[in-house]
């Protein structure tokens, strides 16, 4: 008789994620197994419907070690340009950020050497930091757009994050965050810049289908809750979801703003008050924090966590991988640094990069290990969760299955 | 003809880190070429002497990559049975450090599972922590004992130690640190344990040459500066140099003590005050600086670096990779943090894991590209130096060689 699955990994500690009334839903003894890319079987061995070597096509023993979820990378700015290695070296020799700024530094760096990038250098320079995540257990990634603040060049990011998905066989969401920065053109004349986003750049990225979502920086160094305002209700009218970096250095009312428009996520949210946090919890949008920009910038304001906490509030936590504020190219390591930084649990943490970073991205499909759900897992070079938090740096992943299948590296 | 040096790295950016004048000691356009073990040439490709493609067995091109002194990890305690990760959660969960203490926890857990472990699980449970280490660019680790605190678990700790030197082909220093905590057998007689320190296990590991050098951890939790000071009595009477846990929690003199007894280093020194940094200085000790437990523990008080800086004393940057306070899998992570956390310059930090950190060990054969130096280097996905402080996380190592042979991960 052929088996009827594709694969069956057995003798696995599956933290499924389950809500089945332990910690990470832990199965001891688990078995996962998957067929046309979806689990058809997460849980006790000892429930296998028959004989495991006759079940599938590949069957093969995890020794024990623990199985999780893919990580969901749900807020990353990995397509970039260039990088800012130097003026990272420059502050720490002494240059202060505003000579940094004047000499063509910060942000609009980026935003030149994305422009200047043609599209294969772009998708080359940003390939081994999608393979870095993906060394250390993604399987989903989340990128947005931001440095190219024109039509071409942010519908050309956007295209380069979805090859990247392509050539890695990962899972790529793109979200279109024109409202990053204002782009040197329009120096002095904010309310026209958004007025192309909403005119122009939106409209071709939803006509394009470039784009799974919008996203904009509310902040006084970026656009203003009424710019913001304006960009949603655009992406509203085009039926595209929104997300917010809400809150991160001061409160403009951004995780409100968000909820006033059914945002998947607010993100960041440092300086979030209590309306703030109800509006979250009425809007049912998640919290996503960002542990590894406020270890950079050496941040001591925490986000509101405990208020998140009692009000429901889903946490998730990802990387803001990007060249100024978060260099991460590990999401194990932001779960780490959401623990020791932030005082999260290991629960909350790798809750926080799989099923609620899912939901941060409006994604069902994936986040658990649940027959139905896509198998997207990890196998790893730890017996137990807490291990992936608890080691700083390395590589733990030995495994990592996107679809079922095992990712070359 | 045949050629003359077994291997030839062309097109390589160099951090020679020698004192050549520019930055990192950077030769543009640089080779490197090696015969059995040693660098018989670093410096500008336009001055081999000779067509390069006849001058080495084995002839390669960087492609203009980075190519550093392997990195020396000068301070690690990664030998231990069991871990800690189940601790660090229950901590998040909130349990209080004292409950943890009371149920067996802590450094006595550790001692308890080094203890139990025979030399092959020790060996085992070790090993990818080491090759963690060089997967990111380590060629030479220190590994200090402290978790058996009796002469044969200590003794143990030492072999596996150079057994995982032998069989990784890397560097292993030895360091005996038997003064790191009081063993339970031992409670409430902690100069009856310095006795056995003294009598027992320190000419025990110098009569078979184990120990390359002598540790001690002198803080209010640990031993007082009149114990330490009978163990460095006892090392030198044995021809050993020492080194120091000192003025980690709080300022005991550590960093003079140290430098009385001519110490390789003083490590942690947070705490330290002027006289500690002027004694060090006048010793040519190696302060040690460990950014890793200051992140884990979510220190504040700084070392007192500007004053090193000032006063010439050479700074060195280590892991600390241990179960408790710094499960740090990555040398090139904790260079990062020396940067971001304790605002070293990217070259300090290059300079502290390589020529100063071989300082820190004792070792004038490595930590710089030159002439007659081990032929220990690692050519990197990176194009500047800084790069590797910039980037957190992830992998940046292309190719580690030690003694000019690529190690296998
Ligand atoms: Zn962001
Ligand atoms: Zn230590």
């Amino acid at each position: 008789m052929t088996p009827e699955w594709d694969g069956l990994l057995l003798d696995a500690r599956l933290a499924t994620m389950q809500a089945n009334g332990t910690p990470y839903g832990l199965v001891e003894h688990g078995a996962i197994g998957w067929k046309d890319g979806t689990i058809v079987f997460a849980g006790a061995q000892s429930a296998l419907p028959g004989d495991p070597s006759g079940l599938a096509a590949r069957v093969e023993s995890a020794q024990g070690a623990l199985v999780t979820p893919g990580l969901v990378d749900c807020h990353t700015h990995l397509v970039f340009g260039g990088d800012r290695a130097h003026e990272f070296e420059q502050r720490l020799e002494g240059t202060s950020y505003e000579e940094i700024a004047r000499s063509g530094g910060g942000i609009a760096s980026s935003v030149r050497a994305t422009r200047a990038a043609d599209d294969d250098a772009l998708f080359a320079q940003s390939l081994p930091r999608a393979k870095a995540l993906l060394a250390d257990g993604v399987t989903t990634i989340e990128i947005k757009s931001g440095y190219g603040l024109d039509v071409d060049s942010e519908l050309r990011m956007l295209r380069v994050a979805r090859r990247l998905g392509e050539t890695l066989g990962v899972g790529v969401r793109t979200t279109l965050l024109s409202a990053h920065a204002l782009p040197p053109e329009y120096a002095g004349r904010p309310d026209d810049y958004i007025t192309l986003v909403c005119e122009a750049i939106l409209p071709a990225a939803a006509r394009e289908g470039l784009a799974d979502a919008v996203d904009a920086f509310c902040e006084k160094i970026a656009f203003t809750p009424a710019q913001t305002r304006r960009v949603f209700e655009v992406a509203r009218a085009h039926g595209l979801r929104v997300k917010l970096h809400a809150d991160q250095l001061s409160d403009l009312g951004g995780a409100a703003l968000a909820a006033e428009f059914d945002a998947l996520s607010a993100d960041h949210l440092e300086w979030t008050g209590d309306d703030g946090v109800r509006a979250l919890a009425a809007a049912g949008s998640v919290a996503v924090l960002l542990p590894g920009a406020y270890y950079a910038l050496r941040e001591t304001k925490l986000p509101p966590i405990d208020a998140f906490r009692a009000a429901g509030v889903p946490i998730a936590i990802a990387t803001d991988l990007n060249p100024g504020t978060s260099p991460l190219l590990s999401l194990r390591l932001a779960m780490g640094m959401a623990c020791t930084l932030f005082r999260l649990t290991p629960e909350e943490a790798l809750r926080g990069a799989t099923v609620n970073a899912a939901r941060a991205l409006g994604l069902a499909d994936r986040g658990m290990l649940a027959r139905g759900l896509r198998a997207d897992f990890v196998v790893w070079a730890a017996a137990r969760p807490a291990d992936l938090c608890y080691w700083i740096g390395g590589s733990l992943a030995r495994a990592v299955h996107v679809g079922g299948r095992p990712i070359a590296r």
